[in-house]
């Protein structure tokens, strides 16, 4: 076996959907494209394939290069490649851009076929059950029957539930890291403030700025700097910026104060950044539908709130990972996941991660969280791809 | 003694300083004026003052009903008033709205006289210590040398203890309620992104919008519903609102999601009303000026960080009150201050009322809360106003 390394260059691939798909809003859409990437080889049984599902604004491009710039590296990294956790010497790993969001799948910038023009508001409101609907089409065309993991942080994890009571058959295992039930009232605060951010900014002309050359940048930059805070613990902002002034190296004064409303602080600069750099690549739309999704996701709803009634169609076995300091789906999130489950008799392993960097956590290489990962990605590799030992053949030995 | 109730109607007060104020940013500012309003009377030893120290929106309306309209109470109506944990029968009341506020104090609403036309942008950055020296000489004109008490929550407690540190001899209590010694990295990310939805709302027309008819209505709404949710602790929240739909009682499909990015939770309508309510009452320039306070606000900044070291000069009894759900300005900010008094051999009582409400609970009329301030400004009755008995009397008496 080569050592750990990347899966080196790869290449998006595109797959069109003519036949409609029923929404959970009571709409359809037809003529749809998914975009989607690939590592590893699927094996000719079929047994090894590994869906992953991306969070808010992340992409299907998940590990490796894009034209060999090693600044495309995929958003998990860390987490896929040779000899990785989810190793693709034996796993074929996929990751399936969601349907409405604006890294090539259809979506709000997409043309509305009815009008010719980009949807823009008009695309449908979709939900978590909508994406894995889209995603088990995709899985259907590719021949892959049964996962042996479907996997995801954060939304990605809202998926992956989804996936373990939707298609209970077609997955093995579920890994579901970083995750919630359902949002909690201060979770769907955060995001209707990021998407009043949004369409109040007078650049998002109700969803059709695309025909008028702009883009809301003001409400998506606000939007996105909401978004980062809740993503880092308190701590490690502190940590990592503290109460530091942000100063030219040469400036006067460089330790008081300038008494100004622009930025004083590193975090403003920080934040301001991260914000600037959001809105020149996330369409709105978009993220109106990714948040809405989030907030709408509550599978427990037909069941009078009752979680583990909601879970009792899975069959797979689950790992449920959490961070201790992630105050967006808090470790206690995480312990309503695996009660649930456990009410129900399934296998669960449950992994509270002692990580200072919040709901970030979920994306870095902490090695505990590495470790645990690989090692149930060992267990999925015995459970779904070892040649199994005959029954028969193996009491046959241990009565001798 | 007359039951517990309310002071009443009251009439704000107006006073003019001609004086240049030196401010701590380098500038002055002459011919200002300062609002206020007082409750109970000043004894003859006017020896029975408090000083109260408003927070963030806060005005110098602190009890009592303006035109008998009951919607009108003060902000602090539960605790102050005959009868009330701060007995306006034993205690002269007092609070200022602070110069560059909102509610009637010069600001940036008012005209500058260099130009004729309203400060705007050009009003001074001011700072904490900068609103407790204009307070003092308020105090100067009304003859009272020494404060009884000195108290204020959230920003307010900020006040409390410039106060204390910079006038030690004028403060004989300082009561600090839910503050912190300085703003946390996360504090100052949230300052930062409710002035980026201000300042960039094309509304804003850099702090000039007075001459253009306009406020900027869009980003004071998400600048407020950003404060709104660190106000709040999540359990408050979740219990108020959970995940409760919106909805008009005859209509249709009541239990199920509507699929819209308008209002569909309970939340939503809240936080968008509670903005929409700010927008029409707050000024663009001040909520930046009160933000960039609070963001500046460290005493122990010329002590390395030492804040035993900033605190040192205070001579007065504290009161530090904290409270569990506050995530804002959390029990540890408490400490923190309680830490560095005890460092100085000071007198505190600290109390950390287990309470559901976050921030927000310093406002509220917790039994036990209301309980210990209603004790500790007994304790201030007994220090301050009963007639002192002689004390080789007492030692006569003893002896016999």
């Amino acid at each position: 076996m080569s050592a750990v390394g990347s899966v080196g260059n790869v290449s998006p691939q595109r797959m069109r959907f003519e036949a409609p798909l029923a929404l959970r809003n009571g709409a359809t859409i037809a003529g749809y494209e998914l975009v989607y990437e690939s590592y590893g080889e699927l094996n000719a049984a079929r047994s090894n394939a590994v869906m992953i599902c991306h969070a808010l604004n992340a992409s299907h491009h998940v590990a490796g290069l894009h034209d060999g710039d090693p600044r495309s590296a995929g958003w998990w990294d860390n987490m896929i490649g040779p000899g990785k956790p989810v190793d693709t010497r034996r796993f074929f790993v996929i990751c399936v851009n969601n349907l409405g969001s604006c890294f090539g799948s259809t979506g709000p910038m997409s043309t509305n076929p009815a009008t010719g023009e980009p949807y823009g508001p008009d695309f449908p409101v979709l939900t978590v059950e909508d994406w894995v609907h889209a995603q088990a089409l995709l899985a259907d065309r590719l021949g892959i029957e049964r996962f042996a993991a479907v996997m995801g942080g954060s939304l990605g994890g809202m998926q992956a539930l989804a996936w373990a009571t939707l298609y209970p058959q077609r997955v093995a295992h579920c890994v579901a890291i970083a995750t919630a039930p359902k949002l909690s009232t201060q979770n769907i605060a955060f995001n209707e403030v990021a998407r009043r951010a949004i369409v109040t900014d007078p650049d998002f002309h109700g969803g059709r700025f695309y025909a008028h050359g702009v883009v809301p940048s003001r409400g998506l930059q606000v939007a996105r700097m909401i978004g980062h805070i809740t993503y880092l613990s308190d701590d490690v902002m502190a940590e990592k910026f503290g109460r530091a002034l942000r100063r030219e190296a040469a400036s006067a004064g460089a330790g008081d104060y300038r008494f100004t409303y622009d930025i004083e602080f590193e975090i403003e600069s920080y934040l301001r950044y991260q914000g600037e750099k959001f809105s020149k690549y996330f369409d709105a739309n978009t993220y109106l539908l990714i948040t809405r999704a989030l907030d709408y996701f509550d599978p427990a709803l037909p069941y009078g709130g009752d979680l583990a009634a909601a879970l009792a169609p899975a069959s797979a076995d689950f790992l449920v990972v959490s961070f201790t300091t992630d105050w967006r789906f808090a470790p206690e999130r995480s312990h309503e996941i695996v009660e649930a489950l456990l009410a129900n008799r399934r296998r669960v392993t449950y992994a509270e991660i002692d990580a200072p960097h919040g709901h970030d956590a979920f994306l870095l290489a902490d090695p505990q969280y590495m470790s645990i990962v690989a090692a149930y990605f060992d267990r999925i590799h015995q459970n779904c791809l070892e040649p199994a030992v005959p029954v028969s053949t193996q009491s046959v030995e241990e009565a001798a």
